[in-house]
């Protein structure tokens, strides 16, 4: 069978482009300490990485046409050559998310937590790409991984993005949270 | 790594509780003709089956917490013992549906086509199973399996829910269709 075209693996470990400069767990439990991390596209089995985490993009779940619109006018794509800071934000949901219905989601996604007007303030400095666990054939530790991608003067608008994220009711809802620093070189 | 506690794989073939009594493509191409289908939590490896498809059963994409409270109360479970037919529906739908934001798909999904609307008419009679495939590890030739179990007398009124669904404009984005019948035996 064909890998899905649309997954990435996440390898962390001694290889790779983006250098650990921290790792510390926000939320429950952390993850192993890595030197490297590299972006695979598909599946691979790396018996010498500390960790291979999967996940795939995948359609909006909450994204509204005014919003999306807003946001591809904004936004930039990752790569960019000044872009040689990252962050890696893998997160778990409660059961208790999970269980809501959509329209109880999106109410606390946007209306209560601002989610898409927030990243939007940060649009075009810090890139960012969301990949879907959950659904994924094997079980996996998170729900999400986040990837940002920004220059190294745009690291203190990223650090206010971030904490303004973590102060919504959304953040309620988070049981583990890992945040892993990384730098190109 | 275990395997997602929420998938499930349907394996036609030759084996299994389920005998195929009649198999169409209602639009694109087809599945291989089976004997018989059962249904195995998690991935398997079947080398004389005709067919397995995957689908993992997940978080609500469209139902409001009122339409879920209203499904809630009516809906019945699975194996009921009087609920000796079944349709197992494969449905891929466009690159066009996929590319939609959130809003326009529940637009299309309730407001334009009453998709949980008119599947609460038929309930308990027809029970009913969603599994999505799309963020699945590997490729798959669907977006969604959709099981159905019913008693033989509900036929007809199974046969209605499925002319109303397929009359929608949500349908006008289903590239492909497999229909199975099938029989508990």
């Amino acid at each position: 069978m064909s890998i899905n075209p649309r997954l990435f693996s996440f390898v962390g470990g001694a290889e790779g482009p983006w250098r650990s400069v921290e790792s510390r767990a926000i939320r429950g439990e952390s993850l192993a300490e890595i030197k490297r991390l590299q972006i695979v596209p598909g599946e691979v089995v790396v018996p010498e990485a500390k960790w291979v985490l999967q996940g795939v993009t995948s359609n909006e779940r909450y994204v509204t046409r005014p919003e999306k619109d807003l946001l591809v006018a904004k936004q930039e794509g990752l790569n960019r050559p000044e872009a040689t800071r990252a962050v890696l934000i893998p997160i778990q949901k409660s059961p208790a998310w999970w269980a809501l219905t959509q329209d109880e989601r999106r109410e606390i996604f946007e209306t209560q937590s601002q989610h898409t007007r927030i990243g939007l303030e940060y649009l075009p400095a810090v890139a960012r790409k969301l990949h879907h666990c959950r659904d994924l054939t094997g079980e996996q530790p998170f729900d999400f991984l986040t990837w940002f991608e920004f220059a190294p003067e745009a690291t203190p608008a990223y650090d206010k993005l971030l904490a303004r994220l973590r102060a919504s009711v959304e953040w309620s809802y988070v049981e583990r949270e890992v945040e892993i620093r990384l730098v190109r070189e």
